[in-house]
């Protein structure tokens, strides 16, 4: 049987100086769930009822195991902050809302303490629980799905947050907890512009699955949606399949379905001074929010991209649009991808090189007091509509400090001004706050109802 | 600027034995859109007016290229059969159906031309027009919408179907072709349990693209539905994310979002005997449908599953629907994977080890007079509907030689007594006839208009 000692990250296993802080890949062969089907298959031809020790086998494992590829990297579940923010990004995302649909607080810190259990699991590429997809009794439904037997681990990490609906709603606490809601954790304000679907906003609960496999993202979800049986509810869910900005320097800048490089900008996990300024919330921020120190608030926002229209524009249009080149993505007033935009440089006829609607002027970190964001988003593709257009775009991700300095002023203004809401259409929000990392035997969220 | 030739697979670059016949993998580094991009980026930096010369590099980038690995694969597009059917199942897919909206059959001709074209060039890591996203008259759209930029051909099959409303609908020719329908070539009946939404079903024409990377499939299917403007629009489209059948021995078989392994008893590429009696029309199939010789026909369906109701029966309830073990995949008369069940095998109490609903009893190609079909679908999770329940499920397709015999008596059976039905809904369904492969110079269905 697994030993909560075995869910560890083993330092000495790592290999190569760890890119980022705290967020090293460790790699370790002995738990990934392909070596382990190969020797659990060989000893399940008599499988009936009865645990044969499913998933779990020994050490002896380690001696077997194939050689390391990129899908057999985990990263460590516990720490000071929770992974699957500054992570570098993986290359799928399965992202889902939950209601919690009890009224005990007993049955929500439970439901908690489970879904550690499973994510600490998962995330070391072993079954949800401890039987396994294949094991246990057979008169019991499993404790896995099993639809990622066979998987490696693929870099998945899982990531928890809170809504402020979790607190209270209209007035009424909920949980014991209204005492306890920080005061940037609001519903986000109804921007110009926005044009939300309400089940496919807001929500109590978040989880955040990216892995660099799809199906090993989604087998996160769906297991902890199993697991929250009776206690909590889908409300609404989101797969994305090509991240769009990139969180770490050994990372290249990715495209968004306008074909445009999109995160330039971002807050990268190295410059520790920026993601310490940017990111993390200190323990004085808030006197209510004193548990969510160390954590920091996820910005969610479905935003639909007008494909069809887009794809008919002038490739000048396209690039006054956003203020940047679409090959090298450089700013219009010259120089490389990472080069700054002079945003005073003028052509013979006195206009300026990039327009005053132009998305880079408005959202530039110089034009707004400083205020940058750690992006985490992706592409998505929802099929099409009932008119052929196709329902696609990006699901903007963004990890703050907070959110009142710097995504709601930012936001308003591109609301009123940016040239790309053209084509453009926010039909979903949300805002989440994302408590701090745990260690071994705390669970998610525990500074909450400490 | 590219010629034609540069598109064509050059066998003498080939590495290693092929191992499906006329499906081997051509990789050819020369032309990844991602080393490309290197040279292509570094020529850019004056980019303002006019062609620059974009992805369509000279011969001397050959030196220069990067390491190949597996997303460098390419698959010719040119050959006896598409490609798509018998290439070794990619991890990704996007499948678009398409309403024609022109009547002119001139238009259409045109617009299977054009498609042929882009094409051609995508699968082997070009952008879908000669000038690419970024080049060309600034003034005018670009003739790529540019989200591939930087990435490599990712072993990209696109693959065309006509369905049986191109050729006429309410007893009226469309385009001169009604009298070339092949008499198989009909809308599929209505199944017991059939649920089906009408905007997820039919067609046209449609694409199937895979790929191994899910924005090269995704860019693909949209560049071909920009090409389409005015003459044809999107009328549904599905992603896949895990590929739920093997078409190569080489391939280890997949598991559904049940959990269990799918596609054992899948035709294989490599045993071309089964693939000649299975899945490749015949010449003399159908006095209307000559055209069609050397093609297929292409059965979709969208089927979902309950997966809340799924996840919590017992795990012999749910290896008795399937007649098989979850661990292994081995018939519940015992053996491994690719054993064959004993269907009068009979427990202490004279029941059989595999019940009369088994799923593996009825579709089981010794019941059904030997039929076996060319599995080639995908799991597919589209979030959640408005009760939170997953949209999840298996986009089921299948190449067949013929639906009367090969699906549609398998499914009658299937619709009636199959212990499956219990978890599983059909909300999709199209037939489509799948031309054969084409020569350079020719375009996909030329056969037909000829």
């Amino acid at each position: 049987m697994t030993t909560t000692q075995d869910l560890q990250p083993q330092p000495t296993e790592t290999e190569a100086p760890p890119p980022p802080p705290e967020e090293a890949p460790v790699r370790r062969s002995a738990v990934s769930r392909r070596g382990l089907l190969g020797a659990a298959g060989a000893g399940m031809a008599g499988l009936a009822a009865g645990a044969v020790g499913g998933y779990a086998l020994g050490s002896q494992e380690t001696a077997s195991s194939p050689a390391l590829s990129p899908g057999t990297r985990t990263y460590p579940f516990y720490g000071e902050h929770q992974a699957g923010i500054l992570t570098p990004m993986q290359d799928r995302m399965h992202f889902a809302a939950f209601d919690v649909i009890t009224d005990s607080r007993e049955e929500l810190v439970q439901l908690l303490k489970d879904w550690t259990t499973a994510a600490a699991r998962m995330t070391q590429g072993l079954p949800a629980g401890e039987l396994g997809p294949t094991s246990g009794p057979y008169a019991a439904p499993p404790d896995d799905t099993g639809e990622a037997i066979g998987l490696p681990p693929a870099g998945l990490t899982i990531t928890f947050g809170f809504g402020p609906t979790l607190f209270g709603t209209e007035g009424k606490s909920r949980f014991g907890l209204a005492g306890r809601q920080p005061a940037a954790l609001q519903r986000l304000p109804h921007f110009p512009a926005d044009k939300l679907d309400p089940l496919r906003s807001d929500g109590d609960l978040c989880v955040q699955a990216c892995a660099d496999d799809p199906q090993v993202a989604i087998h996160a979800v769906r297991n902890l949606a199993r697991i929250a049986f009776g206690r909590a509810a889908l409300r609404w869910s989101q797969l994305g399949f090509g991240r769009t900005s990139s969180t770490s320097t050994s990372q290249a800048t990715p495209r968004n379905l306008m074909g445009f490089k999109d995160g330039t900008m971002n807050v990268k996990a190295e410059d520790t001074a920026a993601v310490d300024e940017h990111v993390w919330v200190p323990t004085d921020a808030d006197s209510k929010g004193t548990w969510l120190a160390g954590g920091s608030y996820l910005v969610v926002r479905r935003i639909n991209m007008t494909i069809e229209t887009w794809d008919r524009q002038p490739l000048s249009e396209q690039e006054q649009v956003f203020g940047r080149t679409k090959a090298e993505g450089a700013p219009l007033t010259g120089g490389s991808e990472f080069s700054q935009p002079d945003f005073d440089l003028q052509d013979g006829d006195q206009e300026p090189l990039v327009a005053t609607d132009a998305h880079v002027r408005l959202v530039h970190p110089s034009n707004n007091g400083g205020a940058k964001m750690l992006r985490r988003g992706y592409n998505f593709v929802d099929g099409s509509d009932r008119l052929g257009r196709m329902d696609a775009g990006l699901f903007f991700l963004a990890y703050v400090r907070d959110p009142r300095t710097q995504f709601i002023p930012i936001q308003t203004k591109l609301g009123l001004g940016d040239r790309l809401s053209e084509y453009i259409q926010h039909t979903g929000s949300a805002l989440f706050a994302v408590p701090p990392g745990i260690a071994e035997g705390e669970y998610i969220g525990q500074s909450l109802f400490a």
